[in-house]
């Protein structure tokens, strides 16, 4: 088997946003001309996500809305008086921080409407991001 | 290491519906004859989900008319006015699309009450999973 | 590639509760002595869930509140006609059943914040978890 690791930094602009690292992925896997195996894509933070889905502006709006809906800010949250952002934390922990993808042939093996989304919860922040293949 | 890769399809009837798919991956696990590792279950949509819970039916129709409450059809979502389903693409982007779950000699470790349960969010449609086998 | 697999053996206190059991996977993969790969931790129950967040005791009660704000207990579940227990099951499959974390250097390559949350949604019960390391 054959390991590889890379590690990806990410400069976010704004507290809540969802970024396409699609072209990243994709960049590593080429370049390390990976056939057949998996990608495990890993988060290494506690307010921040990673999903796999359409890359369309005005979804990107509605998930980021509807999470907050979901767990708003500032909602009487204990862990609030330590820091102010215990909704981000809750909706990360609902979310999860890691993907593993298949590789096929070179490529993710990616549905058409599909592209990895990295979500910032409490930006903007620098992020790091730990991308491994497996493979055989 | 020993990778193996399989495409499932499979033709929902439904808008929402949970269907077990565990026969089929047990099927694929025992005619590769997978001894020990894992199976990475993937489903190539933006508009379907993977869990693993019980199969009973009145816990399934509870688990569909959950997700549609926290996240309701047509709550006024800027995708809506580009294709009906917004709410599918948010619902998937909550549970994930994705599972990795042990072989241990010869079958999968799921527990007395797991099953693996493909979640159709925007059907009726012909879906397709890929699942992939590592083992020594 | 070489795999290991332990089970790892929980008695839960509480009916609802989040355990940080970052140590007791720190042990096994210290033991095994496992350098480069990744953990594949799965709970084999279906009203059980396994998270990555801050094991801060606020955030903890925080998530805890929650979630069973999301998914109340006993909102008229037909599953409770059976079992009492609709709202765990829910819970546990929007969350998810499994964790794989990379390990890097013999050490998961856990963010500063980050630990891993087994969540016990209808205890107090004995639970077990499958351990599974990955190395070359």
């Amino acid at each position: 088997m054959n390991i590889t690791v890379k590690k990806l930094q990410i400069r976010t602009k704004k507290s809540v946003e969802l970024i396409n690292i699609t072209p990243e992925i994709n960049e590593i896997i080429y370049n390390l001309k990976v056939k057949n195996g998996f990608v495990l894509i890993y988060t290494k933070h506690t307010t921040t996500a990673l999903i796999i889905n359409e890359n369309e502006d005005r979804l990107l709006s509605d998930i980021k809305e509807t999470l907050l809906r979901i767990v708003p800010k500032g909602a009487g949250y204990k862990h609030d008086q330590i820091d102010n952002n215990a909704h981000s934390h809750i909706i990360a922990s609902l979310i999860g921080n890691s993907l593993c993808i298949p590789i096929i042939n070179g490529s993710m093996d990616l549905g058409t409407w599909q592209s990895i989304l990295f979500i910032e919860l409490d930006g903007p922040r620098t992020r790091t991001i730990t991308v491994q293949t497996y493979s055989e």
